[in-house]
């Protein structure tokens, strides 16, 4: 064993999960979003600062909303996923800052005063909590349909307050028939990695 | 059990476990980090664009060009971890697109002959793999310390070859003693996620 997680783990988390393009209709409890959610708030971001907003679209009404601002051949698969949630970059966060960084609390004025730097550390943190929480989907048991293929000016207009930034939109869920095409290629080791 | 994920499991990776800012001396293998990276390439990207690239630095020549061009706060962690990865995002991964996806090689010039638009991209998915990094390291039964205090264009000269952004640094190892601060708070599930 080269590694400490159990092989269970590393199949649920890796190996045996697959992006999800076809779901049933077992509905997704908010209790089980939220155990998610709970889970992945602990994993690391730069300055503590957690710049990740989401909003969970349940609604048939909010879905309505949804589907015609989604790529076409995206449309069919959030239409069918229990529960679809848009993933958005806080450019503001600097605003919890003194609360979630309590040891510096100056962090938000020495370091994040200026927009475009907000705007870039929002996004590469926003992005972590992003992969974070795809893990936690599939922690969850469930499958997710992580997508960017959707008009994001549209979606920013619709669904988000403030000054937030859409990442992605994954759908959630437990994974239907033909769910996931067959993985393919990863670089290796070789050519992703060099040591100096 | 509201998740599927067993409890050990949940604790390794995300509970129990904290960025460490001290190391013990006992090594890393490369059969280890080689395990990380065949684990958590598996994890999605868009695409499957895959564009993190790993510079792990070893030799003592390496630590010493990297060492000054860390923040001062940084220094002493980086000099005592066993070994340090550079993350850094390849801004020409559409080179690689035919190969990694397949079934739709176009999309090399269908959705990225832009240059701002790939720089977006191998940044959010870079984001994401370094986010899938860092948890792995932690699989491994590691601790990572995730930086972003250095100097990036100084790192980018010195270590990354082609044309790559670097993302963080992150010292690995077995944490030594006093290796993390308490935990700072985090936004509640009612702070972070709406429902519509």
């Amino acid at each position: 064993m080269t590694l400490a997680l159990d092989s269970a783990a590393q199949d649920l988390l890796f190996r045996e999960a697959h992006t999800a393009n076809t779901f049933t209709d077992e509905p997704v409890s908010d209790e089980q979003l939220q155990a998610v959610y709970d889970l992945i708030k602990l994993a690391p971001t730069a300055f503590n600062q957690s710049p990740l907003r989401i909003v969970l679209v349940r609604s048939e009404e909010a879905r309505e909303r949804l589907l015609p601002l989604m790529a076409e051949g995206n449309r069919a698969k959030t239409a069918s996923a229990p529960v679809v949630a848009i993933l958005a970059a806080d450019n503001e966060f600097h605003e919890e800052l003194p609360a979630l960084f309590p040891h510096f609390p100056q962090a938000k004025d020495v370091f994040f005063s200026e927009r475009p730097v907000r705007e870039q550390s929002a996004t590469v943190n926003g992005a972590l909590q992003a992969a974070y929480f795809i893990l936690g989907i599939r922690a969850a048991g469930l499958a997710a349909g992580p997508m960017t293929g959707f008009d994001f000016a549209g979606v920013q207009k619709e669904f988000l307050d403030g000054d937030h930034t859409p990442l992605m939109i994954v759908n959630i869920g437990k994974p239907g028939p033909d769910a996931h095409h067959p993985r393919s290629p990863r670089l290796s080791f070789e050519q992703a990695v060099t040591t100096v």
